[in-house]
């Protein structure tokens, strides 16, 4: 093992708009040899990567792409997650720093907590320092002016899966509630919300920051519509302070 | 009233660390003729003016301070917060832009909140332009290298008030929950966290990304001590998937 080993920076790169990159991650960017981007299958595009092409310097620094499985079964997935952990540790026992960029927040539903646990399985002792980047969650809530909570209030984020019990009882007890990727149940969703009387209070982003973004107000309109994937509501709950 | 309204930026500066900012927040910044700044009251230190202080150039722009009562009965306060939006109304009538700064997030229990409230009052038709920031829970939970979620899992914040039962819930049907101003009732959330058998998967941050910053793994060791009033404690409760 080399005397000392490099440094892992995982940089979160913000939900899509390259503006929203922070100053530190465009540093640490710039000033490492190497720079690992995940895709989802080999020779896929990287959105992470698209997201920072403008701070990398091919001349210079090298680009390794990651893949990871989305689909296949658990067994393969971490035998793939595994592999880029060694991958990873390998570039760090050269003595050599590195980072990864994951879109979003790297400890917020992110690719990131795949990689570092995986680096952590062959080289349990590598420096790894996280620059935390804006989340898809908070880059709605500006585009569509909506705040996830104030003073004394209690914020939730449901990610995928909305049985009703367990839906309910988060828009009863929390004052905000963001429910990610819910293009696939958009229609029971919104069943729920009729329930508790709350529509009203709810809106619908996609792909928030890029060209397609798209702000509904109106979500009722949305039933029965072939979603985006990169689609989430925000709902204003239990409201107990404020007016909004 | 003016032709053309001027813009009001809404700047979420980031959690203390000058380079958390955003490229978006520092161009802004550099190129609005005036930028505010909360402060608690007159005369005091503004914390989120500190965090931009290197982008700001007092020969080319104004810096107004707005004072915000954070003591106060509710009348006094929002008779501030009424004042505050007058004044920011009468800039943008004179068909000047302006950004407001403020710590974190601006959608994330910021004072933002107030004065885009208070704007609306007194300008409804304001043009209103939020740009997203790190905020200080993410900021901890990249510190700490604490995930806040993964996969299906559930994430929540509950800001200062843990009465037992409202915590208890939480903790069971969450996967991360992050307990902001936790100083002011450490103990009596210990005994919580000790109840539901969690108190091992508990993080201590406080004053995260100053020189100040603490990270505590082992909790029980704060008991009965004078936390920083930036304390909050991530709490990895009803762990669902993966091995963190």
């Amino acid at each position: 093992m080399s005397a000392q080993l490099g440094t892992l920076y995982g940089i979160g790169v913000g939900p899509g708009d390259p503006e929203l990159l922070t100053l530190k991650g465009a540093r640490i960017l710039a000033s490492v040899p190497l720079v690992y981007v995940p895709v989802a299958r080999a020779g896929a595009a990287s959105y992470a990567r698209s997201i920072v092409t403008q701070h990398l310097d091919p001349a210079r620094q090298e680009v390794v792409e990651l893949t990871f499985a989305m689909r296949g079964d658990a067994k393969s997935q971490a035998e793939r997650w595994t592999e880029n952990g060694r991958i990873i540790a390998d570039q760090l026992l050269r003595g050599q720093d590195a980072a990864f960029v994951t879109e979003g927040d790297p400890m917020t539903f992110s690719t990131f907590t795949h990689i570092h646990r995986a680096l952590a399985e062959h080289l349990p002792e590598a420096p790894v320092v996280v620059v935390p980047g804006v989340s898809s969650v908070q880059a709605a809530a500006a585009a569509a002016l909506t705040p996830l909570g104030d003073a004394d209030e209690r914020f939730a984020v449901l990610p995928t899966v909305y049985e009703g019990d367990r839906l309910r009882n988060a828009i009863e007890d929390f004052d905000t509630v963001v429910l990610l990727k819910v293009a696939s149940c958009i229609d029971a969703t919104l069943n729920t919300l009729e329930e508790l009387g709350v529509t009203e209070n709810a809106v619908f982003v996609s792909r928030c920051g890029t060209a397609e973004q798209r702000i509904v107000r109106d979500v009722r309109s949305l039933r029965g519509e072939k979603l985006d994937y990169f689609s989430l509501l925000i709902v204003r709950g239990n409201i107990t302070t404020g007016d909004s």
